[in-house]
């Protein structure tokens, strides 16, 4: 179904466009340095992979709708995928803090609080969680309001107590801990899979999307949420370093629970592709006439190497 | 013109509203002890000044409304109440950390980061902030998805970088600076006072105001918004702890700039008695016929004794 899409090309294009709107949006002018500090944290860095799942949900959309519609969905998808990058960046900014992981590193550059001191990553942060919610509500006529609501619901609801902040609460209480397999899906559904998901039913709702589209991606988007975390487990173990461009192995050294842990290497790896084949079903399934992105990003999570 | 007006029974009327709509709201079973910390983050506690200046904007709105736009303003604004206390709670509970102020106590108990630890005080405060826009979009019909997107807006501009975390950026940067009263005056607008002139512009935002009453508000907001703040300084310096229920004298201690250790004590009471009249000459203008609760709200933020 994807041959001959270049997820490649498609990326690189759809990235420059986020990369743009983020540079413009994100504040260099905000004060006493505080500027400064959020735009270190979100541009050039990542691998985008929630700003893509926005702008293909999004396509899909939009190669089914009315002309005079696209605009507005493109609009909205734009703003969208800054927002979920501003959020999935705040956590990483407030996870790096001494009184959560102590990391000093991250995507090969000193972290936040190293760079900014603590104080400002701080800031940083929860300036960025705000922001995102600024993107979603402009006042110049471009997203009708109604998406505008919709987006900040769906947005809050992933970030909040039943997304990733609870996630994170669970994965706090974790370690050393055995969970079943359970109560380490139930963390990962919330800590990563909550956004990611979102992210697609964002891209989803840059316009009215049928019952149906909606159904079958937000399946598509949890099994790839899932996906995605079952591959960063398996991927802790079997890359290198240099591979993952962060530090290998570490789960298995801070005794933190992991499909791998849980499942064995084989078994986990099997998992990761019934995830893929759920999340292609739903796409076939979704009445939508492209979802050429949506399958390649899928294919991606799941078979990349790092 | 608030002659008659029972500030201390409407306060606490509306304030009992509020309380249990944030028990409620803020959820007790968030997982792995979340729930826990952002209910002890919120909950039975503070002056709850901005969900009232919510809830008087809405009644004033409220007041020159069709009937059956009524219960609508009565549903925004009582979700706005609770948002808005929440941003400040989280503000509040982050503010407190080690890397920040590094206060032990807050309202007589011990802060979120002593009873919780700091991690997940870190977490709670973001949680907070997710759920305050969480709370303004429900999708139960009962707030008009344009009022959503309004709120949504204003919010996300008051606790953001040209708001409340802004101000805190200016604030971190001030310790032990000469500031200049144009430079002070722009850290608490941003500080302290973008979140209380949000409040009275989100509860004027509960239905569609006529232009005149939001930009009467939007006066009244700032001056009350900066008043507040004048008055806090004040009382740093001529309260005793006991009353201020704070440590009094902490702003000289820490070399902080107020607008004592800028203009005198004097000038700066005199300062605050102008701000007051700013803001009843707005109110005044408005068009509102019923203003008694933001009348005498400005009237208490200027002239209590704690």
């Amino acid at each position: 179904m994807s041959a001959g899409f270049d997820l490649s090309a498609w990326s690189t294009d759809r990235l420059a466009r986020v990369e743009q709107a983020l540079s413009l949006w994100v504040p260099e002018g905000a004060p006493a340095g505080l500027g400064g500090a959020m735009r270190y944290a979100v541009l050039d860095g990542g691998k985008r992979l929630r700003p893509l799942l926005v702008m293909a949900a999004a396509e899909a959309l939009a190669s089914d709708a009315a002309n005079e519609q696209r605009a507005q969905i493109h609009a909205a998808a734009l703003r969208s995928a800054c927002a979920v990058e501003l959020i999935h960046a705040y956590s990483l900014v407030h996870d790096d803090l001494p009184c959560m992981d102590n990391d000093v590193l991250r995507r090969g550059k000193p972290t936040v609080h190293v760079a900014y001191g603590e104080a400002m990553a701080l800031l940083a942060g929860d300036a960025l969680q705000a922001l995102a919610f600024e993107l979603l509500t402009p006042d110049d006529g471009s997203i009708p309001p109604a998406i505008q609501a919709k987006l900040c619901r769906l947005l809050a609801r992933a970030a909040g107590f039943d997304g990733m902040a609870g996630g994170q609460a669970i994965d706090l209480a974790s370690v050393g801990v055995a969970l079943t397999e359970g109560e380490l899906s139930t963390m990962h559904r919330l800590k990563t899979g909550a956004l990611l998901q979102g992210s697609v039913m964002m891209g989803l709702a840059s316009a009215d999307a049928p019952a149906l589209a909606q159904q079958a991606l937000a399946t598509y988007g949890a099994a790839v949420g899932l996906a995605f975390q079952v591959v960063d487990d398996i991927l802790d173990v079997t890359a290198d370093s240099a591979t993952l461009g962060k530090t290998a192995g570490k789960d298995a050294a801070q005794d933190k629970p992991t499909y791998v842990s849980l499942l064995g290497l084989p078994a986990a790896s099997a998992y990761a592709q019934k995830l893929l084949t759920q999340a292609l079903d739903a796409l076939a399934g979704s009445g939508l006439s492209n979802t050429l992105a949506l399958h390649a990003l899928a294919n991606m999570v799941v078979n990349r190497s790092h």
